[in-house]
């Protein structure tokens, strides 16, 4: 792997923006970190605990990925962040040698119980508001104004986060970019439960801010992490551009007070496909154009078109790694599913046009046979096949933005990847 | 992978001989097949259904070892071989570049059922012969004169095993070097079965070596492939004398007609752990030196030393991989489990003095997270960590031999291994 002069702190730098408009403010960039550049708009795998599912660390940068983001529940329940603060932190822990990101926990202490995961898929039919209250009582969290209790998905022992929690966590984890900690709501919270929900994910955030310069000062001699402030707001236009302004406004006045504000900012929540271009341009309106910007948990090619040209400079998916152990791959036809009989006997490449590692060494039908004789290296090859796909598309689309043709560049690929249907007709 | 001057066919080349006497008949050597060589004595890892459980096969090449073997049972299940046929060959197929061996399947038609297991396994406690010949009966195979029938343990269906199927398997499969069909029969048979499985393993290994001859001539163009007969006669040194002594009658009169003989041989059957030594010494007394030898199965190290010192060029196990997927490690003082709570902090490779890829780059601690968390990457990286021990501990045992120091090499490292039973001590 490659060595990285590290940066000392975060910075950013705006490369070649597209010709922009409300809600239009996509451009590449290069984010610099202590632990090496990521040039940008660019995909990161997701590594829950601390492993990207399936790859060793080299698999992941054959794979042409610049970062990974793994997840502070995940790693506060199993191992325990103090163990991956001994080992020197999670980049350390897991041997891999660039730029790391952890997710808050926020999103997983809210959502990791069967009946909100659906109203986060937006499979809402039948549901309404006090179902889904009593649901979560019933199995999940209990947010209050100072926190969340919540279940163990190991054991179902009982946990408490709070935003300090959240910061000593990811200190421990000692990634390079981490995020608050932010209530998540749901499409069918009622307007004024998101009202409430966003205006204490901002006081969450500004204790983020004086946690994380507080563990900053205690824990000198650690490699500088930046925190990145995360834009709520569920479908309102008014809620969404208030919580980035007023975020902006907490990280300018913690700056001008001599502590450390926000690196960047998250865009998080759940968010309807059709509207996901709509809401990151209108926190992307707010925010400043110097500070870089994740999309948190996104899954569609087009997705990540749309994103970037709204303005999400880097944005991380557990869909291509979760698809790939079930055998479902990218091609630049669209998707496909290797369990199928169709593959017994087919010796072409996942996809010989896209090429790889994985298509250049290994045909369908062998795919096929570890997935029938559910052999882990399917799983494995799977995995370095969609990653791969992924990381190239985005490095594509910052070519195409670099290069001027980011439109056209969105029209081919998408007209071709959903020709039909986005699944790869039965031919190829 | 390193891209070897294949050879036409097979051939041995003895080099440095232990001092010899009855039952020691160990050497280094090397095998040049149409895919490389293999300098040995050389530990071959196991690749069951065309994979070595969780590694890529740069993995498996970075690992040191030489060649792969694969099983005729599990690939005519499962994918078929003529499926693997089409894909060139169990190499091309799998993506291995260097030589291959395939089992014949005999043993895995008459073994894989629990009953039969533990009586391979030796533990024979409160049955006789009726109560297995019974159980065998009712889950496993039929064993008449001209070959096996079995349910397949994929789907219970019923399939037919003659020393011909065999061969054609086999040569679907397309290794470098294949074994004679045989029957496998447990120490609870009879003495008087044992002799009569005998004689009908010899009249297989002849009727092997005219099936593959004629295959030979009829997929003219392929890369010729090596018949290894197999020494049956369990626990009695009469019938694995006899058994040895008439396989090499029948290769030299087979090669007198103008017909492939035997290109190297096997040593088969249950074979209990104190006997090890001495039966494949029997063995080895009664082949010709000019050819390799090949022990099926075998489980620790000390077998290795013991199966070396007797004869054996090369050898396979399963246990490497098997252990490894259960967090099982090996180290120079012994096997540890790594799931055990005492490694949660231990920051230390597995074995630092031994090193390697997974001791130089991932911590006790780290393996023992991913193994908690049923994270795939605990298999990979174990298994990594195994079959790289046992390759360079059989490469080490190579260099004993031809440095004149192999009794020596073999008291330290069983001295030191065996210290605490085979088990690493708890401060290690």
């Amino acid at each position: 792997m490659q060595h990285h002069a590290g940066a000392e702190d975060l910075s950013f730098e705006v490369g070649t923006a597209l010709e922009a408009g409300p809600g239009r403010h996509g451009r590449s960039g290069v984010i610099h970190t202590p632990h090496g550049d990521i040039a940008t708009p660019a995909f990161i795998p997701v590594a829950t605990k601390a492993t990207v599912k399936t790859l060793t660390p080299e698999q992941i940068a054959a794979t042409g990925a610049q970062a990974i983001l793994s997840n502070a529940y995940h790693l506060y329940l199993q191992p325990g962040h103090d163990i991956v603060d001994e080992a020197g932190g999670v980049a350390a822990f897991e041997n891999w040698d660039g730029p790391t990101y952890t997710d808050s926990g926020g999103f997983q202490v809210m959502s990791l119980g069967v009946g909100f995961k659906k109203v986060l898929a937006m499979d809402t039919t039948g549901l309404n508001e006090s179902d889904i209250r009593a649901k979560d009582r019933q199995r999940l969290a209990t947010v209050d104004e100072d926190g969340v209790d919540f279940k163990s998905i190991i054991d179902g022992s009982m946990h408490r986060f709070t935003p300090e929690v959240s910061m000593q966590i990811q200190h421990g984890l000692g990634a390079d970019i981490m995020f608050a900690f932010d209530e998540l709501t749901t499409l069918v919270d009622s307007r004024a439960y998101q009202e409430q929900s966003v205006e204490r994910t901002l006081r969450w955030a500004q204790r983020c801010l004086v946690e994380h310069d507080r563990l900053t000062r205690a824990r000198e001699g650690k490699a500088k992490q930046s925190l990145w402030g995360v834009v709520q707001g569920a479908q309102y236009e008014d809620l969404r551009r208030h919580a980035a302004r007023e975020l902006v406004a907490l990280s300018d006045a913690a700056e001008a007070e001599g502590r450390r504000g926000f690196g960047g900012f998250g865009i998080g929540g759940a968010i309807e496909k059709e509207n996901l271009g709509t809401i990151v341009g209108w926190a992307c309106d707010e925010l400043p154009a110097s500070k870089p910007r994740h999309l948190l948990g996104i899954s569609e090619p087009d997705d990540l078109f749309t994103a970037v040209e709204a303005g999400a400079d880097t944005f991380d998916c557990v869909a291509p790694t979760r698809l790939a152990r079930r055998g479902g791959v990218y091609t630049l036809d669209g998707r496909m599913n290797l369990t199928a009989a169709r593959f017994k006997r087919d010796f072409r490449g996942v996809d010989e046009e896209f090429g790889g590692y994985v298509s250049e060494n290994f045909s369908r039908a062998y795919l096929h046979h570890l997935l029938k004789a559910k052999e882990f290296l399917a799983g494995t090859l799977c995995t370095i096949h969609n990653v791969a796909f992924m990381v190239r598309l985005v490095d594509n689309i910052r070519s195409s933005i670099e290069g001027g043709y980011f439109d056209a560049y969105r029209e081919e690929f998408l007209g071709r990847y959903y020709a039909h249907g986005g699944r790869a007709p039965e031919g190829r």
